[in-house]
């Protein structure tokens, strides 16, 4: 049944040597990689403008330098990724660069916060997600949480199918986003050329009061918000078809230039239209009402926005798995994230992000705006941290050229470094939790990794001088009455072992005199030891006994306690079986050192 | 750490001996088995004024008669179970009665109804006691189905730790509840005859336009919800002291008693002081208002009549078990309801109605008065069958002066099966319900004791000729590498036969050739079997192995999987292992005829 379930929602299991087929192409890549990076448009000029508005209208103007700024930046990013891909071609991103140059705390801590980040980013991305589409249809507002729950669901079984498979479903609405928003400026950029929109924003240039140099670098740190997931294609080379290198340093630059119009252009038609962020409607939302009025055109965008935002999410998808991934080949997570499904994804880590992502949206009732902040800083950390490998790496191999590659590594690390600082001095209430939980995330990596070294320390074996040691056996059936399963079980035990003990736990003297007297004429060459329980359990009893015969015989012998246990034929017998055998096996799991084996009796009926 | 909470949440197991200490005596049986019948004083009389409201103010004085014959009713109930508790002293209620006398299947209709209606009881009594909390603390009105839930929960535990210290804690809200209403029908009776309270009521025995039987019928059987608990005493005659018998009827005299003249001087002081139902008041509340103000009494009367709503739940939590364990004794529900537990409760039974109750209440947002209805025919389908079981009795045996006893089971029969059909006819869209899930109960009793038949037959042993059968063994011990676990099981399986099989999966060539190597050079005396795993699972291939395993031998030898675990000394290291042999064990559970056994290896560190 589970089973069926199993291959109705993830597909039929794949060989290993299938792996090559579920590489990416450029233009899927773009398509799974890309979408955190490119619906990042949807909120980023908004971000800016919001931050300007504290001081006035006639202080939007100052959002075009400021956009221009953040393009600065990306190329930077992109730049400076692009040189990453090709020294890291197994994939790595801030991870892999910082562990290598900066040394392993250094890795822990860009690993940590961006492991916590993807699960941010599913959370928040499926939240905005549903809040678009919530807007647009307010008699879905107490859902909330479901829906965004449920799309997370979805995302997570698209993502246990394979990889491909996703892409294929998840390609067209990032395609179909590119093209409205693509449109749109297009659209907007004629429609402002021909004067059919009159320009109504402030003047350029103009001196503004209360401006202040704070309030510009805090709306260009929001504004960085739209830079969100650039990172995504360096984390995933392995994934892209070969020469994956090449491939993904173009997927990158593609998607670096697509960002950058498109950011360029909102924030363009933003600042010509002389919109205002209002609490009510998105400023995309604004622009593509003023430029298509309310009509199909507008309501096809709004529906690609909150497409996008859903598929954001699975840009974590592609990503956290590689990288928990390759914590766990390093031994910083459990080893369980190493393994790769029946679709050959590491469903692990696609379940766990599934699940925490989920656990989020329900905490936070799908209201995750709050966790944006965190989100962004979530970001920024690793990328500094990147790049300051980048630059260490330059510095010590020195190849030829390294200077300019050298300089926009540390343009980039001094950038990113600046824009992290200014998070936490700008928004530190909002942060203050990212100080908390990567050190907690860290020590467990730390803890982890202890862990399995002191475990591979305890069982390494001296192969030329330690052999297995062969000792006696006694084996203890615990029993409860005289029939087929008994006989069967003894018959297995004698097969065994000759030192064969049955045991019975007897509440009241009538019961036991008539189980001995039973056992006496049966005689089934087994040696029936009674126990009295007078608190009715049988556990407290048994294991005394255990107990004891353990202390008697652990020099000689090796005890195992053979417990008789029904298979039922319908699973919901199973409420009328074996409660016994599943105590005693969850007592005698931890606390003895006896062998516990299970005696299978297949009911017919 | 689990059991430590128990301990502290359960306290100390106790012996079977300390059995008798437990029983109760009349006046804490009093608290413990009456809260269900005297809390349905706080809502009896309202339910008769809001049928008769639908006629106008003019016809409240029916509430008068109407009150009247549900107090016969009561008298009638009281001296049937009165005569049903000699008849059966070991405890029985309804069930007992009508599977004596009439029948299984009629005793499998009624234990069916009221399993399902103490499921009722708690999830009513515990919204209603909420709705009564937060009516006086609105700010509290969102946090209804957490408050709730926490009551269940907290009932919960109070029986898991026993009867009498339940009883204990319970005892002194039902005795001020008692003191509260009698204290309030005094005063009230007092200001009334003085004329400190001016009569207000309507004419009595005036003409009433639009008054029909049908109406009248309707609010009597409205007012019969102010009977439900009432059998609750002959259900649990084996938990009084001794002599028990004589102490129940006793009490249920006692409960009756009190019961009746709540319920005659509720009804009364309503007629007297003219009080209409409102949606926004209780009946109790505007009574308690008119005779004290709303001064302190009146808070005290409110509060000890949301307090004993609670408590009439806990009698639910008294008599589910009890009945379940009868029905589990008659091999109609699961053994497990059989085992008392460390405290001498029938734990199950507890857990179960607790767990059940608490999902009703979440699933109907706390909201449950609309299982009211539902819960009242719950009570009258099982009062009827009991009845119609005494006169069966009556007739069978016919003792010296049977012919009263008759009489009154005639006319109790009689008077509850009506109201059962009014039931039906006048509420049907709020009870279909009852006609879905009683068959489903009743087919799931019928079902659970055709299996446990079936498996007696089964297992069912001629000791003279059936011996236990010795044959060879076979053990199969799954290695992932050459380490200490690994040489400790081979040294275990091989105290036990000679025939050892290591059984390696390996993914890729160059991992199988040296662990190849490694076993030729540590020779540890068991033979390797490789096996190639293309699709990375460890469980097809080794499935496959047992099952060929198990097909050459099947007729000479058992076949044991010995499975290396790790015992780890802190529960968060079961993550970091252990995934494979919980999965190997899954997958064998039910699908093989080998025995599985598990070799522990506990970690120092």
């Amino acid at each position: 049944m589970v089973t069926k379930l199993k291959r109705f929602l993830i597909g039929r299991p794949m060989k290993s040597t299938e792996l090559a087929e579920e590489k990416l192409t450029k233009l899927k890549a773009l398509a799974v990689l890309s979408s955190d990076a490119l619906s990042s448009v949807a909120y980023g000029t908004e971000q800016i403008l919001l931050v300007l508005m504290a001081v006035g209208f006639s202080a939007l103007w100052y959002s075009i330098p400021i956009s221009l700024a953040v393009l600065g930046l990306l190329l930077v990013l992109i730049l400076s990724y692009r040189q990453t891909i090709y020294a890291y071609p197994s994939g790595g991103g801030a991870y892999i660069v910082a562990k290598e140059n900066l040394g392993v705390p250094f890795g822990l801590v860009a690993g940590g916060s961006l492991l916590v980040d993807y699960i941010l980013t599913v959370a928040v991305s499926a939240s905005a997600g549903t809040d678009a589409i919530t807007s647009a249809f307010p008699s879905l507002h107490e859902d909330r949480v479901l829906i965004a729950v449920f799309m997370i669901a979805a995302l997570t079984i698209l993502n246990l199918r394979g990889i491909t498979e996703s892409a294929t479903i998840l390609a067209y609405p990032v395609y179909l986003f590119i093209f409205a928003i693509l449109v749109l400026i297009g659209a907007g950029v004629f429609q402002f050329a021909t004067g059919a929109v009159p320009f109504t924003g402030t003047t350029y240039g103009a001196a503004v009061n209360g401006i202040s140099l704070f309030l510009l670098v805090k709306a260009f740190s929001s504004g960085c918000s739209a830079l969100t997931g650039v990172e995504a294609v360096s984390n995933a080379i392995p994934n892209f078809k070969a020469p994956a290198e090449k491939n993904a340093a173009r997927t990158l630059m593609m998607m670096g230039a697509i960002l950058g119009v498109m950011f360029m252009g909102i924030s363009l038609l933003a600042y010509w239209y002389g919109i205002t962020p209002t609490a009510k409607e998105t400023v995309v939302s604004q622009i593509a009402a003023a430029t298509f009025g309310r009509g199909m055109m507008y309501y096809f965008i709004q529906a690609v926005t909150a497409l996008i935002l859903f598929l954001a999410a699975n840009t974590a998808f592609s990503a956290f798995p590689l990288l928990a991934f390759m914590l766990a080949k390093d031994k910083f997570m459990p080893h369980m994230f190493m393994m790769r499904g029946d679709r050959l994804g590491f469903s692990n880590g696609i379940i766990v992000l599934g699940v925490f992502s989920a656990i989020l949206i329900v905490i936070f009732h799908g209201d995750t705006e709050n966790l944006i902040p965190l989100y962004a800083i979530g970001v920024f950390i690793p990328f500094t941290l990147s790049q300051a490998g980048m630059m260490k790496r330059w510095i010590t191999l020195k190849p030829s050229g390294w200077a300019v590659p050298f300089l926009i590594n540390t343009v980039g690390m001094l950038t990113t470094l600046t824009i992290t600082l200014i998070f936490v001095v700008t928004k530190f209430s909002q942060i203050w939790m990212v100080f908390l939980f990567l050190p907690a995330v860290i020590l467990a990596f730390r803890k982890i990794n202890q862990h399995y070294r002191d475990i591979a320390d305890e069982l390494r074996i001296d192969i030329a001088t330690e052999k297995p040691v062969v000792k006696g056996s006694v084996i203890v059936i615990p029993v409860a009455g005289v029939t087929k399963v008994v006989s069967s079980t003894i018959g297995y035990a004698k097969s065994l072992t000759d030192n064969v003990v049955a045991v019975y736990v007897g509440f009241d003297e009538e019961s036991i005199k008539k189980m001995e007297a039973k056992w006496e004429q049966w005689n089934p060459g087994v040696r029936l030891i009674v126990l009295r329980s007078r608190y009715r359990s049988i556990i407290r009893p048994l294991m005394k006994f255990i107990e004891t015969v353990e202390w008697k015989t652990a020099d000689t012998d090796h005890v195992t306690v053979l417990i008789p246990q029904f298979i039922t034929k319908k699973w919901w017998h199973n409420f009328l079986h074996n409660q016994t055998s599943w105590l005693i096996r969850a007592y005698l799991y931890t606390r003895r050192d006896v062998t516990i084996a299970t005696f299978p009796y297949h009911l017919q009926k």
